[in-house]
C-alpha cells in the first residue's frame, strides 16, 4: 500500500487552484508528485510549493497519465472536456464547476454529509456550488435532528466567487468610485459592483430564477436526499472581497426548541457558534478570510411560521467554499481506502 | 382659507434634513416661511433655498411659534423634548423618528397606504423607519388583493440610514482599506464596513432581533393594521452609500398568479415594475438615488411554500425612506383640508 499519491491540479493559477495547493500543504495531503495544469496562458510559469518549484503546463491529452487524483478549477468547459479523460486514466476526480454536479449518478459531495455517495472506482466527484457548501453543513443538523421542511436564503456573496478578476473589478471599480467616476457597468459582474449589490449571479432561466439560485436550490436536494424539499434561494452579488454570507429561513416538520437548535448546529461538523456566549459575537464576511470553519450566528426564531427558525451564515466561498471541501473529500477517499 | 404656510425643519442640516428642505422644494410645497432648526452646533450656518438663504437656528423654547408644520429629523431625543412642544403651538408635527411610532394613538403613516389614520387636530404624525416604508409599499398590494400571511423580509442598507456620518465612515473605510490597512473597527456602524456586510442594525434585543429588525416587524404591522402578521427580518448594513434593497419573501392567503402579481404591484402606488419587459433590468440602489419612486423586481414564484411569491424591492432610503414620504405626508395635510 502507498503512503503518498500523484496529484494535479487543473486550473492551478486561479483564485482557487492556488488555495487548494495551499490546502493540500496545510492539511499535509501526502503527495508524491504535484503536476499543475492551466491555460495556455499560464503556461511556464512557476509556483513555488511545499513539494519544490513547479512549472506549470497547459493541458494536454498525456498529462493525467499515472495520476491518482485530478483537482479541477479552470471552468466548466475544460472539466467537460478532460475530466473524463482524467478518469480513463484512472484518476479520480473532483471537479469544481458545475459541469457533472446534477448529473445523474454523480455524487455530489460535502464530506461531512455524504461521502458515503462515492464508489468504489475511479470516477468524477463533484465539489458543489460555493453558496450551497456552507448552507447545508447547517441544514443537515437540522433535518436530521427535526426533518427540514422548507428553506429561503437571501445571499450576500462575495467578488471572489467570480474568481481573482472578481476582486480586481471590485477594487478597480470601488476606486474609480471613490475617484468620482460614474460607473460603466463591470468586466466581471452583472452589474457595476462599487457601492451597490446586485441580485444577479449568472444568468437569468425561464422562471426568474438566476444560474447561482438554481445551483443553490437543486444542489441542495441532491446532497441531502431531499428531492421534494421546499427551497427557494436569492443571490446577491455584494463588494466584499472574500467570504459569502448567508440569511437563511428554515422551517422543521418537528418543534425545535431555540436551544435545541443552538445545541445541533454548535455540535454539527464543519460549523463553529460564533454568538454562543455574546449576541455581539456574530460573524462577517472579512472575519471568515483564511478560515477553514463556517460560522453560525443571530440564530432565532423566525416569527413568519411554526417550527421556524432564522439564522446567519459565513464561510470563505474560497476555501469551505471550494478548494478545502475538494481537498477533505480527497482526504476521504485516502482514509476511505478508494486510493491506496 | 390660506394658501402658504409656515413651515420648519428640525435638522435642517442632517442628511434626512437637507432633503426634507429639496422635496419641499422640488414639490412645490406652499411656503409661506421656512424655519431652519438644527443643534447648537450647526447654529448660524446659512442654507441656500428656493425661499432664500435662511440662517440655521437652535431650538429654542418659541421656535414653533406660528407655525403650520414642523418636521422633525435630529434624533429621537430632540423629538421626545420638542415634538410635543411643536403641537401645543398648534403645529402639525412630522417627525422621522422613531419616539412615536410605535405609541398608540400616533398615526404612522405612508400616504399611499394609511393617511385617513391622522385626525383632525394638530398632533404628532410618526414617519416610519426606511426599510419599513419601501416594503409596505408592495405588502399593501398583496394584502388588498389576497390577504397578506407571512413575510420574510433579508436587507441591503445603505449606510446613509447612519446620516451623513454613515456614508463618511465608508468613504474613508474603504480608502483605508484599499490602503491596505486592516479594519479597526467603524466609529459609525457596528462594525467595519469595508468590504463587508454587517448584520446588526442597532441593539439586540433580548430576542435575537436588533432594533432595526423589530422597527420593520412592529411598523409593518401597524400600518397595514395586520397586528398578527407573521413577519421576521433581518437587518443588514451593506457598503453601499445611498438606497436601500430587500430581499422579500411572502405568502397570501388566497393563491395570486405570478401575473396577478406583477398587475397588482406595477399599479400600486409610488412603486414601479423595472423589469416588466426585460428580467435583466431589475433594480439596484445606486439606480434609486434621487429617485421618487421605489422600484421592484425579480417577482417569480417562491418554491418555499404555496401560495408564496418572492420579489427585491429597491429604494433611496434618503427620499422614500425618509424625506419624501415625510413632506408627502405634508401634501395629505393640504389636500385633506388637515392644515387651512
Amino acid at each position: 500500500m502507498r503512503t503518498k499519491f500523484h496529484v494535479a491540479v487543473v486550473g492551478a493559477t486561479g483564485a482557487v487552484g492556488r488555495e487548494m495547493i495551499h490546502c493540500l500543504e496545510n492539511l499535509d495531503f501526502p503527495v508524491q508528485t504535484l503536476r499543475l495544469l492551466a491555460s495556455e496562458r499560464s503556461k511556464g510559469k512557476v509556483l513555488s510549493t511545499k513539494w519544490g518549484d513547479i512549472t506549470v503546463e497547459d493541458v494536454q491529452e498525456s498529462s493525467f497519465d499515472g495520476l491518482d487524483l485530478v483537482f479541477f478549477s479552470a471552468g466548466k468547459a475544460v472539466s467537460l472536456e478532460h475530466a473524463p479523460r482524467a478518469v480513463a486514466s484512472r484518476a479520480y476526480v473532483i471537479d469544481n464547476t458545475s459541469a457533472f454536479r446534477l448529473q445523474s449518478g454523480t455524487p455530489l459531495v460535502v464530506p461531512e454529509i455524504n461521502p458515503e455517495t462515492i464508489g468504489r472506482t475511479p470516477c468524477i466527484i463533484a465539489n458543489p456550488n460555493c453558496s450551497t457548501i456552507q448552507m447545508v453543513l447547517a441544514l443537515k443538523a437540522l433535518d436530521s435532528a427535526a426533518g427540514l421542511k422548507s428553506v429561503r436564503v437571501a445571499t450576500y456573496q462575495s467578488c471572489s466567487g467570480a474568481g481573482q478578476k472578481g476582486i480586481d473589478a471590485l477594487i478597480e471599480e470601488t476606486q474609480s468610485a471613490l475617484n468620482g467616476a460614474r460607473s460603466t457597468g463591470s468586466k466581471v459582474h452583472a452589474r457595476g459592483i462599487a457601492f451597490d449589490v446586485v441580485p444577479q449571479i449568472g444568468a437569468f432561466q425561464a422562471d426568474g430564477y438566476s444560474e447561482e439560485e438554481q445551483k443553490m436550490m437543486q444542489e441542495t436536494k441532491k446532497i441531502l436526499s431531499l428531492p421534494s424539499l421546499k427551497i427557494s434561494a436569492t443571490c446577491v452579488r455584494v463588494p466584499v472581497m472574500r467570504g459569502h454570507s448567508e440569511a437563511i429561513f428554515i422551517t422543521t416538520h418537528q418543534k425545535l426548541s431555540l436551544s435545541q437548535a443552538k445545541q445541533l448546529l454548535a455540535g454539527a461538523p464543519g460549523l463553529s457558534l460564533s454568538d454562543a456566549d455574546d449576541m455581539n459575537n456574530y460573524p462577517t464576511a472579512t472575519q471568515s478570510e483564511g478560515q477553514y470553519t463556517t460560522y453560525l450566528g443571530r440564530i432565532r426564531e423566525d416569527y413568519a411560521d411554526d417550527n421556524a427558525l432564522t439564522f446567519w451564515i459565513v464561510s470563505d466561498n474560497l476555501l469551505k467554499g471550494a478548494a478545502l471541501n475538494a481537498v477533505q473529500i480527497a482526504q476521504f477517499l485516502l482514509s476511505g481506502g478508494h486510493i491506496a
